[in-house]
């Protein structure tokens, strides 16, 4: 392969003409839409809109005419499109780890007697730290276990098994319709955590029957930074469900201001504090861009970008310590690459001041995402060049590339 | 008291040039700030630049460059001078009812063999409901009472009292300090929530000797409809407070992504997702409005138009069925004034189509909030006059103005 052959492959690109709905900065090879998409064409006209007439003309009136109190509802049932589920069965609220706490609290209350939740060592970390909380409070017990011994992990004892879709770091992906009937053969709940799968990959929660989901709305999702997150409760499960969360959201009838708490009979019985209006319009504008393209289309050129960068590293980066991460096999992967390096901060720092942006993970993963909404061929081609020109000069070794900022 | 006399005291208003720093519709008297505040004139410009130029732009960088990871602690720095805190004692983060979950869970860790939370009946809905959760999740009692039995509720076995500060409904404003002194007679902790307080009453959590604080962001701090939230946790209490929303953020390093949760040593292990960055924006503008007036100023003069709204309606509306809730006394009061009529939904939607915007409250409450940095005397006078010239002509009995809204 050569760059003519990359701008080939843009050319007959389906989902080329996407590019140009993001403000993305001139000539930046932008590799990290996985930590924090770019910016929609749409975003700032919406916000601006959003704030100078429905908050500063229309006031607390906006809460129904402009249709703020459904937002969680309908934004909610655009992401369901996208994960493959229905649309009364995601709503957006919170953040990922709180949402993570709720479910996996209410997992565990639809398996009374159950009191063991089972995730994998290395998942990301909110998702161990947030159930570590839950189990103490909860006097539930988590166990983590390594990867390889995870399904022979879960028992009879087990209420939850809690992963992560798309591996953080090394992009694996687990194979969540055998890994969720093996959960279930066990009768225990299958909650997955969609924050690098959303908007990345074909959704599959019903196909696969998963029970419990939580997703992040910055990255593939385009939302902006901290943007709301979101949360799937399988139909089955919303009678039963219940929130230890319970804000007024939460309840049946909000505004009656009953006594006690009576929650909503579906979705919004996950909803907690007032929802948050601003943010929850970003995180429109980039769902509204994503349902655009068809979703396989998308996982189909994303698994082509990652092909192509991992050949193209191996072939043209060779000899310079650089280790692949993850499995080779592109079905079993999500749309980052990962390169174990000895010394990947500075790699990342070097790359960055070239126009090269990827991240560090630590310890020394360097890390590039792959969104195929405006990444092109012709980008992935530039990125490994300059990376083979990083390393083929050493330019990463210098003092100022291996000072840690505080977000790494 | 004429129209003349309330000209005057807005001539002499040593607050008066803070209204035009808002962009408030012409001719609307807002009398519903308390609710959703007004939109300051910086806020369209600072979102506009974060997401054209912070985000857009610079993108992931600017979690470093922007100082995006350490907004929740400057935004909370900035809100405890309003509250009468230390600038390390206050972060934003999360909804109000998520913070008093993790807030009063804390409460049970530092108070061990303690499983009592004590709350009065017709709290804010929210707060009892999250308490009720947490009761159940974590095996505590939540106990309910009577507000005039509240004191007394408090015994040996309490870890918690929790009180709204502010009454949403009444207005009636508890003593802090006397209450936080017979709750730590009683070697339990007191959490104040601060909803209707924040932005509008000089702080006083640390003279009052409070252990813990939440409060709204989208009321009396004016930073946008579901602005996100803050907490307070006094000093003393920090280095043991454990939350159980134990996400990444609040990590004593979040990026050094270890294998287990080691809580941050300070206000930040209250943190838990990824911090809401476009909402933080718009919560900091109104934040550095407030804090260009004097917290004291602010309350006398909330108070001043609390007095004149009260002494107005029952002087010029006497005989229509309108009855004063909460305390006369000015100095037990919130800066919202409520009066009970068995009509009060239709009383307030008629009020509306005038330009008067009040709000209902169940089951019989019309609601009037006077914020001080944009609220007039004139405002008061009109709004009681167009009150009174509703009630005489019984405009408010028609069809329209009966049909609810979803959100009231």
């Amino acid at each position: 392969m050569n760059r003519r052959d990359a701008e080939a492959l843009d050319a007959a690109d389906p989902l080329a003409r996407f590019r140009d709905r993001f403000d993305l900065p001139d000539g930046l090879i932008y590799l990290d839409g996985n930590s924090l998409g770019p910016l929609p064409r749409t975003t700032a006209p919406r916000l601006d809109a959003l704030v100078r007439q429905e908050w500063g003309r229309d006031l607390i009136a906006s809460w129904n005419t402009a249709g703020w109190i459904d937002a969680p509802q309908r934004v909610g049932a655009k992401i369901a499109r996208l994960v493959g589920a229905k649309a009364n069965e995601v709503v957006v609220a919170d953040s990922t780890s709180v949402n993570l706490f709720k479910l996996a609290a209410g997992a565990l209350s639809l398996r009374p007697g159950r009191r063991k939740i089972v995730t994998e060592r290395g998942n990301f970390p909110t998702d161990i730290y947030v159930l570590e909380g839950l189990a103490a409070l909860a006097g539930a017990e988590l166990v983590v276990v390594p990867t390889d011994d995870l399904v022979e992990a879960i028992d009879e004892q087990t209420a939850l098994v809690a992963l992560t879709h798309v591996h953080y770091a090394s992009g694996r992906r687990w194979d969540m319709a055998a890994v969720t009937g093996a959960v279930h053969a066990k009768g225990a709940l299958a909650l997955w955590d969609l924050s690098h799968t959303a908007g990345a990959l074909a959704g599959e929660l019903n196909a696969a029957n998963a029970d419990l989901a939580v997703g992040c709305g910055y990255k593939h999702l385009n939302g902006g930074p901290g943007a709301p997150a979101f949360l799937f409760v399988a139909e089955r499960h919303q009678g039963a469900m219940r929130s230890p969360l319970s804000g007024w959201m939460g309840h049946a009838e909000p505004f009656a201001f009953e006594p006690g708490f009576r929650p909503a009979p579906d979705i919004r019985a996950q909803l907690c504090g007032t929802p948050p209006i601003l943010a929850l319009a970003a995180l429109e504008c980039g769902l509204d861009l994503a349902l655009e393209a068809d979703g396989r289309a998308v996982e189909a050129k994303g698994r082509a970008l990652c092909g192509q960068f991992i050949d193209l590293v191996e072939a043209r980066c060779a000899g310079h310590g650089l280790k692949l991460v993850g499995p080779r096999d592109l079905g079993q992967r999500g749309l980052h690459v990962a390169f174990a390096h000895p010394d990947a901060y500075a790699l990342v720092q070097a790359l960055i001041a070239r126009g090269v942006v990827g991240d560090f993970r630590d310890p020394d993963i360097a890390r590039f995402g792959f969104p195929p909404l405006y990444v092109r061929h012709v980008d992935v081609w530039d990125a490994v060049e300059i990376l083979r020109e990083v390393l083929e000069t050493r330019a990463w070794d210098r003092p100022q590339f291996q000072q840690r900022a505080a977000v790494t």
